[in-house]
């Protein structure tokens, strides 16, 4: 006998919690098309020499190498150069996107809009809220050679519609831009590689704090003067709140280099974008510490997170880059993108006690009491089917308090019951477990009134 | 420059094909929910020696393992007994709804209904149309101790729901009893490991033809006689056309044995439901030289075909089986259940011309004709997209013919055209690119409109 367990690191889930996690990607995925995304997929795993091109340090070490029977024990003969097998699972998103971009290039329309919601895998130590197997959402717009700032204009109207919809809290989009810090530094006589060092420094504010951050700016390593590193902590202490507090702090900035003013009329010209499309001021704000990791993002950069739980940490995350796929072709690709780790955000939630045990994607049990009713049921329930309820039939008599019983365990709504009494007058009682009512109902009236208090409740803001 | 390519034996859409395939999993989804069933999903690995029980033969040649950076060329010391890697990919997804099932035995209800549709892994020989990686789509119904046959009848009501929801043609889901079978093998004298043999024997009627297997039951090895051969070939030819002849031709059959009667019994009860469910007589049938393998059922078999195409094979198969997770615990577990290979089915389907490019999953185009008229196209798509429409917006300006080509080469249906012209008297001009026309309409009731046209052509059959 074999203890039957998961792996380490993987969230799986009861039927009830699978329900609600399959309502949030729906929801995800209804929003992204909602924006004109199209949907694509990739394989589970790449060749080890297309994934590995852009990995270095961490992410490398922890890549899932892939092999078949016949491979394993023999390698190092098997694989590519360095002796690692043929294939690899994938460690993100943006990887087999830029792949399939430089494998599709000519098939595919530019500006390229492509929303992917698939598991990733890395791994990661086994430590509590960390997966070796989660789901990232992204969308990305690939460009050919150029692509406009509207297009990073229109992201945060995305994300906004995704949390609108998704229904778990306030939450504010954070916003900054690349140019607009690596335009401040320049100002402040910091230039070239200083610059990602110092970012990296600033990226940090969170965790060490501003005292730490200081001394080490001050320190032997970068040796940046006192009233610079005091500008610098100014800059990044700078955070809005509403529309037009957030142009308002912009310019309040100052003049600077051409590179600080590309981004600061890009920011505004973002702004505007957000306003045209109706999303309420209190979804987003400007705040300038944001830096989004090191090299890769060029331009805007975001980040969200949850008024109430901000501890969470930011719940969709992106930004601007200048070159998508240089690895696998001559053209340029430039891009702006997002990505929400839905496995850790649902864990997080869970576990925050926001997202609680879902009703049944069942709508209705259609009760039996003895074999001569089944024939009835069945029709009944392919009728109710018919109008689009999700009906699950009792195909074996049992007694009605186990019935419910069994209903009510499920999170299923309504059970429709249909005893001597109810049929010799054309009705059938229906129990809602929800609202803890009972109620009659002629039958060949039962689907429609069951949709109506579907729709109804869906309308209330009901899961 | 590394060549951006996919290791072989995948499927790999571009994103009008996504769609299409998209729609099929939302189909078969939905006609799964439809009927009660709940939704799960397993990591895409297993530890080794949880999936490889069950296994032996072709399918564990086929298994692919999966090692972290960390534990590559130590195989021997990071693996089980036999010193293979920790965790493999599933190949089915049979073997995780045991372990699913045996693992969260006392948090699950039974009888349990649960979906399934998640991408498997087979390392096959490289070949066209074979693939390593592809989706399944299956329902079970798993019992505690026992399962009611009438479970068994239900399954056929959902396979037809699919395939009518589907749409790709007209299809007969074959029924046969394992039961049945055995039963009249009995009858003729054939007992114990024997009927197994002959089973595997009638199996291939399709593959050799009656003859070749007719020579090799009267042959050496099993050494039939002539006449038991001919009632054999006789009851393997047995098809019904239409419920009653189904009927009658099950009691042609004449007397039989216990097991003979007890399968006859479940498959007019069968019959039966079929009939109650109002499931169409011309979409079922009895076809006695059905056997689906070898000791895993032990009751129903189904096969679907689809009329026209005979040739692509079963397109969903299943049956009933006894005991599903008796590695991995004492419990009894009976279940039934089919299984769908979407992946193949949609690579057959495009082969043989019966899925076509789908339609866009953007529903409109908002236009874009110079800088000034951006913030009104923000807005406007905003409006389209609250009333339920998937809507791209043009970002920067081009010319209309340009907008025009593009939307149709994506195969968005409606082009939102608002000039100088349609904004002075407050309308918009909309390019119906499916019907060929052009309309107005004011612009207050834009989204009205598409969504009535949405609808209509859907309820006419439109994909």
């Amino acid at each position: 006998m074999i203890k039957p367990r998961t792996p380490p690191g993987v969230m799986e889930l009861l039927p009830r919690d699978q329900i609600a996690f399959q309502r949030m990607l729906d929801t995800i995925r209804g929003t992204f098309e909602r924006f004109g995304f199209l949907p694509v997929e990739t394989p589970v795993f790449e060749l080890s020499e297309v994934l590995l091109t852009k990995t270095g340090g961490e992410t490398e070490r922890q890549v899932y190498f892939v092999q078949s029977t016949g491979a394993l024990g023999k390698a190092a003969e098997s694989g590519g150069a360095e002796g690692v097998p043929e294939m690899a699972l994938r460690f993100d998103l943006t990887v087999p996107l830029a792949r399939y971009v430089a494998e599709h290039e000519h098939d595919l329309a530019f500006p390229f809009r492509r929303y992917q919601m698939q598991r990733v895998y890395r791994g990661e130590r086994a430590q509590r809220g960390r997966f070796r197997e989660f789901y990232q959402c992204d969308i990305d717009v690939i460009g050919k050679d150029t692509l406009s700032p509207r297009f990073d204009a229109e992201i945060p109207a995305v994300i906004h519609a995704v949390f609108e919809a998704l229904g778990i809290g306030a939450f504010t989009i954070q916003l900054n831009h690349r140019k607009l810090l690596r335009g401040y530094f320049e100002g402040l006589g910091i230039e070239g590689d200083r610059q990602a060092a110092v970012l990296r420094e600033i990226d940090k504010l969170d965790k060490r704090g501003e005292d730490a951050v200081r001394a080490t700016l001050e320190g032997e390593g970068f040796g940046i003067a006192a009233d610079v590193v005091e500008r610098l902590m100014a800059f990044s202490r700078v955070r809005s709140t509403g529309h037009d507090d957030a142009l308002a702090r912009l310019d309040a900035l100052g003049a600077g280099t051409a590179l600080f003013e590309e981004g600061r009329d890009e920011l505004r010209a973002l702004l505007g974008t957000l306003q045209a499309m109706g999303v309420p001021e209190a979804r987003y704000a400007i705040n300038l510490s944001i830096a989004r990791g090191l090299d890769y993002y060029t331009g805007m950069v975001y980040e969200t997170v949850l008024d109430a739980n901000p501890g969470i940490g930011s719940i969709c995350s992106g930004g601007r880059y200048e070159d998508l796929a240089g690895h696998y072709t001559k053209s340029k690709l430039p891009g702006v993108g997002i990505s929400i780790g839905l496995t850790r955000l649902f864990w997080q939630l869970r576990e925050a006690g926001l997202v609680t045990t879902a009703e049944s994607s069942v709508d209705a049990l259609v009760t039996l009491f003895d074999d001569a009713g089944l024939e009835h049921a069945l029709a009944l329930s392919q009728r109710l089917r018919a109008a689009g309820l999700n009906v699950e039939t009792q195909l074996e008599p049992r007694k009605l308090a186990k019935q419910m019983q069994y209903a009510d365990r499920a999170g299923i709504r309504f059970v429709v019951i249909r005893g001597d009494n109810e049929a010799e007058r054309g009705v059938v009682a229906v129990k809602d477990l929800r609202r803890g009512e009972q109620f009659e109902v002629v039958e060949a009236e039962l689907a429609q009134t069951l949709l109506v208090e579907r729709e109804q409740w869906k309308v209330q803001g009901g899961q």
